[in-house]
């Protein structure tokens, strides 16, 4: 298959863990072992930074029992970093490819991963080493450019579906006002998939509000008084990422840490989540308000995946090395979707800079027209991504004959 | 069986709502349907406030199908109430209950909920209504007295373990110090379940803090700044309920909610994982804090729970109909363990005054000298409750060879 360079294959993760991201590092480690003309098999621990460290490990001395529980084990079985290589390290990063003949490189990760992986592939090409250098997609906010979907969503969005599904009942049995803030810093794919969670009509989420769209006081707490007077509770569904007219982030005037690709921190706190209770609580006359903040379980929480997820995860790490092998390339796998209502994939291999730097963002047909919702063509969309959800008993509730 | 005193039976559910609350209502009702001398089976909406209400549903109508999902789906089927009835509240109450000859009555609940039925129990005995009245426990806060542990801590119990599971995994991906934040008012339970996540002796949580011991400024940094140069990394889960040396939650000052129990609010805002946060931002050198509280979820998840909670949450359903049944008492059906090394429960119907009112915290022997881990003890007490856990799988991080 394909030409013969022969070296040796570097795999690092990066960027936010997902609970499959190491069925992408399993798949890839799986697949190398297959074809002689990759040799040694070196883990970089910690993204690019194990290789600047030289903290590198030897993956052929994994068994495939161990490489099995770890594809089916949540976050990042190699580490992870959040860091763009400047130039002084990628001159370092470089060294350290040469120093150990590697020459396939399979970075998994988001569009900064990318973005990492092409500025390395420039940086090969400047001093003519050949150098292939893969990025697999990987990320629960569902931004990557290119992409239908990418793997990490589907689970993640099943977790927000089952949070948001169980809240839903807990606000039927003791109503009031629940704000429930899900990650997504500027993409409202996940905050859209509570959506998955209604079973009736009546159940909430009753709101979402997008990252997309912008945020103003006044429109919450009319939608709000609205959904509140209908339902007798409400239950709301906000995305992390929610803006004002200017596109500033609502929680970043509150939240200061920020990283080397300029991404400002904005999980991990519950600021925002009290910000709009407070607001529910000044403006209408509810009693009972509360805030929870999903936070890392939606990307973390062992044994909640989507199969579909978890497959098409594996594969993106099995072709990205298949690319690899094949001829003189460099790219990132994207997933396509095929046309037709039975729902399947295909995938193809994209320039990096395609992915890199840039993120989509939900398309306009997935909001509906007041900003406060989903539309059919999204829970279309993301339904066979999440996969199956827990069955959800109702009592009928017939009313008891009076007594006089 | 026993007696003959023949009537309606109503059942209602109260508090804060668990995973398993509606095993204990289907144990109930399937087991009254056994019994000829119960006619009418009443479920009254929103615990007694459905009884004051009039809002009442006919529990005869429902099929075993629906019953058999509701089982197993998460919060209050019938709806929940905070509401400790007032002597005029309970006027109201006991002329719905003649009017409706409601001879046999089920509350399912915590404490508060116990001390509503002991409530109404004297009210009957007052006016000579002849009437049995029976307690179901229920509580995550695994708080009741009389009891080795109560339905719903099992399933929350294995909720947070698998959170803290991921959570670890997440911390070891991107490494910094983590803060969850569990429920529990006054009782450690739940946050001492978070040691159930470890798997390895180095997996975290590292920390833990319980209501029952006083939270200070200075042992917690200290445990932190230990913790942190020890892994790395610091994984750190402490109970909402967390209390200075008076006695007053650390939360409370930032929170104002009280219901009709005189119970604070603590649950549904992140600012307590905020406010730790910053202590270690402001007292430690360490770039990346982040605190995720994890709310509701540890109660309304739907699809996780522990087989063992679900089983015995029927069970006690079941049993308070059929002591009921069997003569003139009252009381809450308690759960307790029998001693050998193999796990198994007994019940025993304990008077109703018992359990209402006063709550139950940690044994000291569950608690570290250092009041910031659990002990050997605890696990074995909590292992068998929250029953089995994921699979998790590491690497084996073979050093790769190094090169010249």
């Amino acid at each position: 298959m394909g030409d013969k360079l022969k070296g040796n294959m570097m795999i690092a993760q990066s960027g936010g863990p997902t609970v499959v991201i190491n069925q992408s590092l399993v798949g890839a480690i799986t697949e190398a072992r297959k074809h002689g003309q990759i040799k040694n098999i070196y883990g970089s621990l910690n993204g690019i930074k194990g290789v600047m460290d030289e903290k590198l490990v030897d993956l052929r001395k994994e068994t495939a029992g161990t490489l099995n529980r770890v594809a089916f084990t949540p976050c990042a079985a190699l580490g992870s970093v959040r860091k763009k290589p400047g130039a002084q390290d990628c001159e370092i990063i470089l060294r350290m490819l040469q120093k150990y003949d590697i020459r396939y490189f399979f970075y998994i990760g988001g569009n900064d991963s990318a973005e990492t992986a092409n500025i390395l592939k420039e940086s090969a090409k400047e001093v003519n080493y050949e150098f292939r250098c893969f990025h697999i997609p990987k990320t629960i906010d569902n931004d990557l450019l290119e992409n239908d979907h990418t793997p990490g969503y589907g689970s993640a969005a099943k977790f927000v579906a089952m949070a948001v599904m169980g809240d839903n009942l807990d606000n039927m049995s003791l109503p009031g006002v629940k704000i429930d803030i899900i990650m997504g810093r500027h993409a409202g794919f996940l905050v859209a998939a509570s959506a998955l969670a209604r079973v009736r009509e009546t159940d909430g989420p009753h709101l979402i509000y997008f990252p997309e769209k912008p945020f103003t006081k006044e429109q919450f707490v009319r939608d709000v008084e609205n959904a509140y007077s209908k339902h007798g509770r409400c239950l709301i569904a906000v995305s992390e990422g929610i803006a004002d007219e200017k596109g500033e982030a609502i929680a970043s005037k509150f939240i200061k840490e920020v990283d080397t690709h300029g991404n400002i921190q904005l999980s991990g706190s519950g600021v925002l989540g009290d910000l709009l209770s407070d607001m529910v609580r000044q403006e209408l006359k509810v009693s009972r308000v509360r805030a929870d903040t999903f936070g890392y379980l939606q990307r973390s929480f062992p044994g909640i995946f989507s199969d579909v997820d978890a497959k098409e995860a594996c594969e993106v790490g099995r072709l990205a090395v298949r690319y690899a092998i094949s001829g003189n390339m460099n790219g990132s796998v994207s997933v396509k979707r095929k046309s037709g209502k039975k729902y399947g994939v295909y995938f193809e291999l994209v320039p990096l800079e395609k992915v890199a730097r840039n993120t989509r963002s939900m398309p306009e047909r997935f909001i509906n027209k007041q900003c406060n919702d989903v539309t059919v063509d999204f829970i279309n969309y993301a339904k066979p991504l999440a996969g199956k959800l827990p069955d959800i008993g109702f009592l009928k509730y017939r009313p008891a004959m009076r007594r006089e």
